[in-house]
Parts: C-alpha cells; structure tokens; sequence
C-alpha cells in the first residue's frame, strides 16, 4: 500500500514529504523509492534532506543514481557536500562523466557555466531532417532538454539552432542548414545567473547556450532552473533590503541560524545609529531650551527614512530586472528629485501645520515643515543615488540597503531640524 | 539598410527601440516591420508604446495582427484600452475569435483564467502515434506550446497528457491512451497567477492546462508568462514593502506617477508617526528632567524597527513562495521568539555598555538596555505574526508591512523606554 502510494507520487511532492519524515521513516520510504525517481528528488532537495537520504543510499543504487541525473544537478548535489565525500562520489562515476563534473564544479556557482547542463543535443548540419528526428528518438531519454536542437561544427562551434518544432514542420529530405536560426543567442560562461535569468525571460527561450570565448558550445542552462533562479534572487534581494545576511551554511539548528542571519547587521547599524546620538547631544542646548522638539523627531525620522525606502526599492528592483540601466543615472536622479520636490512640500506643509494647530506656536510649525521639506528631498536624492553608487562599485545595491540608508537620513534629518530649531531659537 | 537591421532583430529587441523612439520614428518603423513580428512585439510591450503602436496600424494590418496574436496576448492587449477601442478591435477579428476573447476578458487578470492562453493542443484518446505526429504537423504553427499533447474525451474532459519526447520516442503504431499520463496536474479557472506559478516551478513544468470544476479543459497557461509573473509579484512584494502604492493607470507623466505611487502611504505613515509624538509628550517630565533619554531615541527605534523589518521579511518572501505555510503560524513564532531574545540580549547588553562608558551613568545604562531588549522583543513578535494575520484576513501580506510595522515599533519603544526612565528617574 505504502508502495503504490509512493509509486505514485511525482518526484517533487516526494521531495516535500522527505522533509518532514524521521530517519526511520526515510529509511523505509528511500527503500520503496526506485533510483530513476530518487534522482529527480536529490536534484530538488535542499541540503539538509540531501544528507538525510545519502545516509541510506547504498554505493551501487548511488552509482546508478549518479548516471540518472543530469551534470547541473550532480554538480548541485556534489557543491554541498565536502571535498572528501565530493572525492567518494566521483569515484563512483565513470572517469569521463568524474572528469565533466569536476571541470563543471570549478564554475562560480551563480554563474551560467555553474547553471548550465550539458545534456543538451547537438547535430552536425548536413544531416537531413528524417535522420536529425531518427537521432532525436534515440537520445532523447539522455538529453535534459530535446526541444532545442543546437547544431555544431567538427570543432564544436555553435553555428546554428533549430526548435523541435520547426525540424517537425519541415520536409523530411531537407537538410538542418537550410532550416537552422544561424543567429543564436547565446550566453557566455561567466555571466551572472541573473542576467542569464534576464534573457531567458526576454526571448521567452525554453533554455540557452552557454558558449566560451572561442564560441564553442559548452552545455545549456534550462527555463526550470531560471524559474529557480528568479525566485532565488528575488529572496535575497527581499533579504538584502530588509538587512537579512544571507546565511551560508545552513547546517545549524534553526534558532542559531535565524541569529547567524540578523544579528551581525543590526549591531553594525546600532553602531550607526550612535551617529544620530552624537549629532543630539551637539544640540543638547537646544533639547534642553525646548522639549517640544523631541515630539517631532519620530515623524521627521520616520518620513525621511520612508521617502528614501520608497526611492531605494524603485531603483534596486529597477536595476535587477534590467528596467533600469545603471548609465542612466543623471536623468533619472532629476526626475527622482522633482518626485522628491512635490513630496517634500506636501509633508512639510502637513506636519507645519500639525505642529502649530498641536502647540500652537507657528514658528515651530515653520522649523518642523521646513526640517521636513529637507528631510524629504535628501531622503529621496539619497536614496536614488545610492543603489547607483553601489552598483557602480561592483557591489549588489540591495546589499542592507534599506536599514543601512534609513539610518543615514537619520543623521541627516536630526541635523537639518535642529540646526533649523538653533537658528529660531529666540522665537520659540 | 534601416529594413534589413529591422528584420534581423528580434521582437523583443524591437520592443525594446520602441520604447524610446519618437512619433516619426516609430511609424516609419512601423511600416518596415512585418506583422507577423508586429504580433509578437505587441505582445511584450507596455501600455504606453502599445498606444504609440496602434496609432500607426491601419484596421487591415490590425486585423491581420491580432489573427497572429495569441489569445492571451490579445487579451492583455484589449485588457489595457478603454471599452469603446475595445468594442472596435474585437470587430475586427472573427466573430468566433471575438466572443472566446471576450470570455477571457470576463476573467481577473492575476487568475489561471485570466492568464490562459487557447492555442493548445488536444487529442482523442484513440488516435495512433503515428496519426498524432501527423496532426501536430499540421497544427503546430497554431498553438502556443506544442510540446505538451493534452488528451481529451468528447466531452472536452481532460483525460491526459504526453509530451512531445514521449510521443516521438514511442513506436508509431501505439494509441495515445497507451502511452498518455492519466494522473494530468491542473490548475483551476480561478487560481491566483501567484499559486500557478508555484506549481509550475515545482514540477518544472513547460504548461499547466487549466481546467473548471467539472475537469473540462479550457486553456494552458505556458512558462514565459510564468516568467514574467514571478518578477512581477516579486516587484510587486519589493515595492508593497517599501510602501510604495501600485500605480494602476501608468498612463500618466512620469513625475506625477512617482508622487502618486509614494505620497498616499507616507501621509497615512507620518500621521501614524504621531501616535509616538503623544507617547513622548505623556513623558514629557521625564524628558525635561532627563535630556541625555533623548540620544538613545533613534538608536533603540531604529535597532527596533529594523529587527522588526528582518523577521518580517522572511515571513513575507516564505508566504509568498510557500516555504512557509499559514497554519505554521504558532510553531514559527515559538522559534522566532526564541531568535528575538538571543538579538534583544545582544543588542541591550550592547548599547548599555556604551551608553553606560559614553555617559559614565550606570542606571542610564541599565535603562537603555532593558529597553533595547524590551523593544527588540516586541519587533520581532510583532514582525513574525503581523504577515501571518494580514494574511489570515485574506490581504496580502507585504501590504506596505515594512513602514507600518516600523512605525508602530516606534511607539512600543519609546512607551518602553520611558516608561523604564520614568521608573528609574531618580536614579538616573
Ligand atoms: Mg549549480
Ligand atoms: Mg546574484
Ligand atoms: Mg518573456
Ligand atoms: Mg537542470
Ligand atoms: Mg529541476
Ligand atoms: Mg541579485
Ligand atoms: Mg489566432
Ligand atoms: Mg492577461
Ligand atoms: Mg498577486
Ligand atoms: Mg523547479
Ligand atoms: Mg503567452
Ligand atoms: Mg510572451
Ligand atoms: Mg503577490
């Protein structure tokens, strides 16, 4: 019973119960498994289950298992493990596919020859049509994607490519040069999976080639794992603006990693903060003189730092997405600005008139507006132009941006508020 | 020159120059582009340059056009005119087209239906491989995927599904009910685009046909859209968090867009703001006896908001990928709870030394860092449950959670702090 059910399971919902289960119980369930499935469950887990179901995988089902997967997901499963077990597991490879996956584990990560598979297909281009769809059937098991077939000189070079579609379409005695796209688009090794992500998603292409300096064709990188990819940077870069470290080895106990993850952020900006601290006690004049003023700080703080988040999260998706080019810089921060302009006044006319109905003291109605207007139109300038900054300097402009800019305006906006209050002083 | 550079880009190239082109300049580009090409770029297009498209194609183009398109294209493209153009354009297609059309526009936009394209391919049960191969020949150029054959009864019942691999790689004699998938994922008419695109990306699915409560099959939804759904609602949860309004009608300059998009959150957040202004006026005393509280405010409001901030965000990027499910919530908050009082440790016990070695004060320096830890506390419970409980409201959980929730942390935190100074003052 618990065989049929577990037959009957796709891969992916296995995965999910493999999360969840005890050693025992992943025991009996990867003994009910077969091998063929099993691979497609190592290539979707996450560390943790894939070290709970290695434990109970004999050499020989591993072997077999190993042939199954596809080289991106071997180089996945391999990455995570250290180098010792990584050495273990090579051997249990045939040496030509050992030595495929070790080149493709010397690839960054995030980069396109670290995404790429290179189960792909490839044909010469003087086959015909009927003998490039007699091939097809005979590889298709082995390839990760069939639907593209990538044609290719005697020295590997990419020339040309053609969809499964249109060799379905043509006349059989055809030959693929004369049907072949000979303008690919390809990616290069090195890219960032981001931008791979990027085209993929403009050509709306069921996978890409990635090709090296020379134009050979190297392997393929597929829509599923861009799919993977998107939400992957999508989440670290929620994580980056909220000033979430990203935590690397995620082998710990939850309670540890959720420590490992916050803590290291909001000490460095708590040491920033104490510039917002420094900056009051060089008006503590002021402060004393009149306390009213203190009332305000949250509004002036709060505002600035909101205005600045809004600015930042337009131009830190912008950028990721590519709707926003980083050489744009100076149109779009004079925009930004006339944004900023008309928003400055509308707040600072609010919290002006707020303050003086509440106190009843116009002047510090003009001090508090006026401290808000510059609050705002820094805020904004600040936050549009550092993610161009950032950027600029090769960093990731979601880097704990969000905190880290909102901290800065502080210091800013308690600066120009009472440097504004010290000047009314006498009237207050 | 100019028509041979048109013809060699693709359209999302062309899509992309006619972002920035003049009135002049689109219509002579116009004109060099075939409409096979115009219905591909009419496709990817935003509203803007789909009005500045339109305004040079004469109805016979049109039509012609609109015949290439896809019917979800279609759809998005009508979706975007008033009523009255789009009463004009659906004249223009086959009385057939234009009644399914108008059905599809009847559904929500972010729904499975809504997103649905009809150019799919279906097959009776009964036909032979070989027959099968045949008749995708013939209809390929039609459909939107053809790599995915869906199987259907007389009553246009979904019964099954093979891919095209499968279909090419089994012997041509074979019936289709033989070699087809009878276990079909789905998803319903009424589904949000979010949830689909879950389930696409979870079984690396290429289409996922959609289908009414009575199993009948209606449309497919393909994974380019999916593409573009998953940056859209990570654009859209990026934004949400940074209490930024969804600006609707685009259709306006840009300036007054920015103001429209950010304004509303920031007036409701700066009179919220206020709500720490009254608390620090009930503690006024304790403010004008002891101005030094003071340099502590953005340091315990900022640490505050933005532990607040990082639990938050996990919360709300887990949700919305579905790492996290909403009925977790009291195991999730027992573990973030626990997280929250190693940070509040950390960080009170932090900033009570350097408020104690800063002012040479060891009752400030006591109070400061039963604060922080207080303060910190309360952010990270409250950021934790708050997404769960708009969510449970059935909103969507990034609802401009980041500045709500920081400014509502700023109000718990300063009560905290003063309330502890006010206990302590004559210590202080
Ligand atoms: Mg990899
Ligand atoms: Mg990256
Ligand atoms: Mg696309
Ligand atoms: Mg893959
Ligand atoms: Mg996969
Ligand atoms: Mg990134
Ligand atoms: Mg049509
Ligand atoms: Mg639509
Ligand atoms: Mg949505
Ligand atoms: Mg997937
Ligand atoms: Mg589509
Ligand atoms: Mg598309
Ligand atoms: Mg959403």
């Amino acid at each position: 019973l618990l065989q049929q059910k577990v037959d009957e399971l796709y891969p992916a919902d296995l995965a999910e119960v493999l999360v969840d289960t005890t050693e025992e119980e992943t025991e009996v369930l990867v003994d009910l498994i077969e091998e063929e499935k099993l691979a497609h469950i190592l290539a979707e887990v996450d560390y943790e289950v894939e070290k709970k179901l290695l434990k109970f995988l004999s050499n020989n089902r591993l072997t077999y298992i190993l042939d199954e997967m596809y080289s991106d997901d071997v180089v996945d499963l391999l990455g995570a493990l250290n180098i010792g077990q990584t050495k273990e597991f090579l051997t249990l490879m045939k040496q030509e596919e050992a030595e495929q996956i070790q080149h493709l584990l010397g690839y960054d990560e995030e980069s396109a020859g670290g995404r790429m598979t290179t189960e792909y297909i490839a044909m010469k281009q003087d086959k015909t049509v009927a003998e490039s769809i007699q091939k097809l059937r005979d590889i298709a098991p082995e390839a990760e994607m069939i639907y593209y077939i990538y044609v290719v000189d005697e020295k590997q070079e990419l020339t040309g490519v053609l969809s499964m579609r249109e060799l379905i379409a043509a006349s059989p005695e055809k030959k693929v040069k004369d049907i072949m796209h000979e303008q690919v688009i390809t990616v290069n090794l090195s890219l960032d999976q981001e931008e791979v992500a990027q085209i993929i998603s403009k050509y709306d292409l069921l996978a890409v080639p990635v090709v090296n300096r020379q134009g050979l064709l190297l392997g393929i990188i597929t829509f599923d794992d861009i799919l993977d990819v998107i939400e992957e940077e999508a989440t670290e870069d929620m994580h980056k603006m909220a000033g979430n470290v990203e935590v690397d080895v995620e082998h710990e106990g939850e309670v540890i990693n959720g420590v490992i993850r916050r803590l290291p952020w909001l000490i460095i900006l708590l040491f920033a903060s104490l510039l917002s601290a420094n900056v009051l006690e060089f008006f503590e004049d002021v402060l004393n003189t009149v306390v009213i003023l203190t009332f305000f700080m949250p509004t002036l703080a709060g505002t600035g730092g909101n205005a600045a988040t809004q600015s930042l999260a337009v131009v830190v998706r912008g950028l990721a997405i590519g709707d926003i080019k980083s050489k744009e810089i100076l149109g779009y921060l004079w925009n930004e600005l006339k944004v900023g302009v008309l928003i400055a006044l509308s707040c600072g006319l609010i919290i002006g008139l707020v303050a003086f109905i509440w106190q009843g003291n116009y002047m510090l109605g003009t001090v508090v507006g006026l401290a808000m207007i510059g609050n705002i139109i820094t805020a904004t300038v600040i936050g549009t132009a550092m993610p161009f900054i950032i950027n600029y300097f090769g960093a990731d402009p979601a880097v704990a941006a969000g905190p880290f800019i909102t901290t800065l305006i502080d210091v800013f906006g308690y600066f120009i508020y009472f440097s504004l209050a010290k000047l009314f002083i006498n009237y207050l």
